[in-house]
């Protein structure tokens, strides 16, 4: 079984968001992604007892770790200040490497 | 690039719990989650063979380690003897660990 | 807290397949999942700016390592060649190991 090392990265943002996130990691290298609705709550700016329900949009990444660091530098840059958005990375195995 | 080390927890459980799960993950110290509903199966109590076709829902927290481990101290205690639950913990590397 | 190390396999596939793949993970050895529809784009045969839009599942598996070598094996041989399929695993930590 060959498995390749890759970067799973996931992007939490308010849905209206998804268009651009998803222009945006296309932009940087990704070939793919896939989005989902998620209800939820998160702490927003500096006061830590504030949680917001809303309605969201979870989007998935796999892509070569230097893209995946490519859209967290590119996702800071033009969203964070202004967005309450969460973005992590995490480590995966695929298959078929040759369609990310 | 500045990323964080953190715990994604992982929970699979009836639909009907989700408000109780998302009380005890603020209480055991974690500040946001996304949930969405999912369809499935799993293996039931001690019948092995029992598949049980049903609708759940999936909610994901990010968390510092400790409070990870709080979360699923707290499920095992609490719904783990009554419920059909699933929970795992994953790495992940975060941005703004402010928010978590 | 004891955590039992296990291999999360995430599948992403077309809709209509979605029973034949939860058949397959039983086949496999695997005891449960989870399924959700989910929206996205990916890269499809050799032409790389081809992105397709598209209506998905994304499935999700809890499985004992040899289990998801397995099922990803199978995936590979049955699969692969003619669908627009992406399968991927990763590490994960549960609870209750019985249930897998």
């Amino acid at each position: 079984m060959n498995l390749h090392p890759m970067k799973l990265v996931t992007i939490i943002c308010e849905a209206v968001l998804e268009d651009r996130i998803v222009e945006v990691l296309h932009e940087c290298g990704a070939h793919g992604h896939t989005a989902f609705d998620v209800r939820g709550s998160g702490r927003q700016g500096e006061r830590t007892a504030d949680l917001v329900e809303c309605g969201n949009v979870q989007i998935e990444v796999i892509a070569k770790p230097a893209v995946a660091e490519n859209l967290l530098a590119r996702l800071r840059r033009d969203f964070f200040n202004d967005y309450a958005m969460v973005a992590y990375e995490s480590d995966v195995q695929v298959m078929r490497p040759d369609k990310f």
